[in-house]
């Protein structure tokens, strides 16, 4: 029993797994089994993500990092020649090191811009036009990678994904969506998986449960298998293939079991909203964006995080750890799904209690 | 209860994680903990490793597979314009599908020959000769990477590890240990980790959790920490920092403590040891090599191994699946640290059956 | 002699080698040569280099392209895991089909903006301020690249070198000029080598010949040379050592010797210079920028660029190749080292004789 | 007139340019010319390579050196994660620093024996088994590159070629001809250049120029063109794509011009033979192979060599510089295009003086 809130708001990934998760992991240590993915587990979890996703035919892959799931299918995607159009903001650009650079050879980032996170389909046409076709001398046009959820929370459209993807296949070029926060986006929207994919126009998904309460298994999906041996190929390269592969094979069939992966969504999701509320319902404090996960960027008076810092809250700080009291501080907050109702409100109740 | 005997000797990874390895994994899931390394138990994690090879300033790192030490060390250490030099038969050469190569931006690997899976240190001053210095036309002379247990099953000796790591330093070259079945050789050695790897003049190691029954995880171990920060970025720029990291740390904490990681190569190599006894104590099988570790290359008649085969004893068999009943096949069996007496006894006592 | 006037303005590229650069040529054309580099026309180049930009412990190196020059200088000061800064206009971003990114392992380009092909300081300083130190997650910060003359044909002054390459260095970061029409801005800034690079911050330079009466010869140059075998090594592994070096060093040779690189800029920049006077006295053509090069960006009503096109004239044209009449087009014109009077003249005439 | 008698054998690389190569280049610098291969000039010099090589679809492409011949075809017949194949001693793995694994992101070279410079078929025929098909494990198979004429002087014959072709045709996989000496073998196996290549099973040829009288020109050739694209981008992000292409172009369209690169090798071979009668009938000295082309291995008494060396001789020694007198040494003696028969008497006057 869990006695004092838990006041850890910093990112998805401080919170735990799930139990049911955990005893799959722990069920999946029994006897002999075969290797690399060679085992019933592993085939059982793919056919839950086709199940799942619409898919029959998909092909359908585990790692452990999402930064993995993204690079490599970009890498699939994208010759190194080629640019890859992203959200200014994005994961890949931001938070990867150079990850898809290096796993696609040197391939190019070309950032478009858009708000919330989002790029609009304006932008990514005219990004797309900086390299005419034909021409040796620039970028090549490379593949279209959406974050859904965004970075900054917020969560496409099915209609804005369709528009990003027609720009993209209007081109010729094939789309990824980097989904580590797939499923808060997908129960904002109350849609299915196949509708925020492969019926919106997208090619290739990483689809994320590290942050969604698993220990770390993130599944790489093209609808189109064509490339299946080729990312096989890569994965094993990149040295992302386990051996002992039924350890992420377990966490991906617990996590699509009975619902699992929606209703952690949801529950983390509502503890966003309930913090949301609180949040816009201060006087002093405000949101940035309108978010579609459980992602939030809240601004604060300075003396509001100085208080909550003190008490123990953590979250991430954008700009100086000092300054005037009244000055207003951006800060990240993200709902893990463990969040209850209870850490949310001490929360709000320490925000307010100035 | 396990009522029927274990016959599948096709690899350590067909073997479970141990129970204690798996609470410790489970034991690291309550409360928010700081991701990407950042938490106590990859602190605790990191001490046991300093401690173990009493090496207080060596950097540890953490990832989850062997491939992946392997190549983000060797990527380290080599330049791209470089030769690795290792075993002709070793797992970086033969089974890693160029990962050393990718990580390490194209370097090439120069083969070194020698019985029992071990360069001999003539072959390896013969290999790094073949590069004289200053010259800017042939690959430049980079680190030499030593496979210890080798994939042959064998143990360099202390004397061996110190006559090749003398002709690297005797040229300047760092050295780098392929420690998949580290402790397997270790304890065939019945010496220290310390004196196994940097008392023996290797200055680099992956030190592997996995097939020694951890789900999956491997130290990359560097005794000078000069190269701490570049390969935090490499591990991350691969895609191999861990979000919830302290999944990872959890499992080389169990490993480490107590004694377990030793223990369980006791109960591999015992295992192994019985096997080989029986083997070859019949008059019609034989083995290739004196193992020193948990793994077995077999000679049998075919009519022996389709009689295995049947039973269901698993494997790996090299060269044609059918043949004459009278023609020797080779074999590579495993004993992962699970392995029972009664398992090896089933095995010898189907072999024998005939 | 020439009896019909030379209207093609499309780029340096499309003129003549120089006559004495030619004949340097020949020359080296006697008698057995040591390859690779080891003759005295290559040692005498490199003097002259180091002459010239008054930086006697300078290491040379002489490569046929712009590109590669660029690309293997940016590849020795970063690391893959780096974001190298240029401008958003910049030949490495938009001319050079990723290479940077390929010789540098995957490092990122990150864009930075600002008036006139120029990056301004302010701008500079947020684009690095992205990475934080010490954080492994973002692109890392590498080295900052000026591109002098710019790509719109403007030169930076000695003053906003210095700006840049004081932000630059404030941050610890290297610097490189890419000086594929250095000579251009030189010229037009009556400054001396030394003062446009290293007295102004410039820690390497990519010292173009080809665009200015070369065959195809660039040297690369570090002022400090502690990087200077690891280029050769980069510059073997990229191809780009010629055997028959002499003919590579015969052209800097002879293009450094009597002030020819100087005459030969001048002369494109005095066409340059006469063009614009007459693009600007016409009443319905305008220039976008100040050129301080041989490179114009011209405006002109459709029905100008039409007849100019009709009649020889040879130049970039941005964006749809019909349209109406009166619609303003935007043009690219050079003038490269053997544009004369006449020529500029001759299209003069043709753009006012309507 | 040349008074003095040539005794550089160091390389075929000390060597002059043809003076018909030479003037072609002057010629080719006159007016206005189109870059990067738009002119005239290169269609000009591409249709006497299909002519040649009777083969009228042949994507064909030129480079300044060797080097970026073979690796940009064999990136581009390569995956990053392929085995090429190629012999122990061959150019690709010796002398290039790494530049195919650099271009082929990180393909491994699999070395393969057989006497004289020449893979064996059975040799071969191993290496590609070393990797089944469909495992993920290993390389994977990639292309096949002989070398013709061989880093040892010698030449494949048209037998030989095809018996290795086919067997990479039996594994679909594709092949390369590494022609840096590519008409000497041709003239000394006295057939057509579609004889000694597509006609023999090579899908793709490194056709050199610059070591048989060129400045610096190559010429990449595909038989099909499927990858022509490709091939192209690859050069220019390679930084292998002259924007003054026009003098590649020009040398490559005068070597094929009325017999000139065969009657250049003929010369080369021609002084080679008479060289290698004279070394064969002295009694203390002797062949290490019999060459088919312009390249000898001669062994000679140290006191000999010392002679020759104090004369002025140069060509490559292998082993210590300093010995015995009666010790046996191994030199390489290269006979470039312009060597002549008093040259070579010359040398062998100084051989048997003592």
């Amino acid at each position: 029993m869990r006695l004092m809130p838990n006041l850890t708001f910093a990112s998805d990934n401080t919170g735990p797994a799930h139990t049911r998760i955990m005893q799959a992991v722990v069920d999946a240590n029994t006897g002999p089994a075969m290797p690399y993915g060679a085992d019933e587990l592993n085939a059982r979890a793919v056919t839950r993500i086709r199940e799942v996703f619409e898919a029959p035919d998909a092909a359908v892959y585990f790692v452990a990092t999402g930064t993995a799931a993204n690079a490599l299918i970009l890498a699939t995607l994208a010759n190194p020649w080629d640019a890859i159009y992203g959200h200014r903001t994005s994961h890949i650009e931001d938070d990867e090191c150079n990850a898809p650079e290096f796993y696609a050879g040197g391939a190019k980032l070309r950032l478009v811009d858009g708000p919330d996170g989002k790029m609009t389909p304006e932008a990514l046409r005219a990004a797309i036009a900086q390299s005419p076709g034909g021409d040796v001398h620039t970028a090549q046009r490379g593949p279209v990678s959406i974050t859904q959820a965004t970075e900054k929370g917020t969560a496409h459209t099915l209609g804005e994904i369709r528009a990003l993807t027609q720009v993209a296949h209007d081109h010729g070029l094939s789309t990824h969506m980097d989904g580590a926060r797939f499923t808060n986006a997908m129960v904002h929207l109350d849609c299915t998986a196949a509708e925020m994919t492969w019926k919106s126009g997208i090619d290739t998904v990483s689809f994320g449960g590290t942050k969604n309460g698993c220990l770390g298994v993130e599944a790489a999906i093209f609808f189109d298998p064509k490339h299946a041996w080729e990312f096989e190929l890569r994965r094993k390269r990149g040295a992302h293939l386990w051996s002992k592969h039924r350890f992420l094979s377990a966490q991906m069939d617990a996590y699509m079991s009975d619902g699992l992966w929606i209703d952690m969504a949801q529950s983390a999701n509502g503890a966003a909203a309930r913090l949301a509320a609180g949040i816009t319902d201060h006087p002093d404090t405000s949101l940035d964006y309108t978010s579609g996960s459980n992602l939030l960027f809240a601004r604060f008076p300075r003396a509001i995080h100085t208080r909550l810092h003190a008490a123990g809250a953590r979250y991430y700080l954008f700009g100086d750890a000092d300054g005037p009291d009244d000055e207003q501080v951006l800060c990240r907050l993200v709902c893990d799904w463990s969040k209850t109702d209870e850490d949310v409100d001490a929360f709000l109740a320490l925000m307010t209690a100035g």
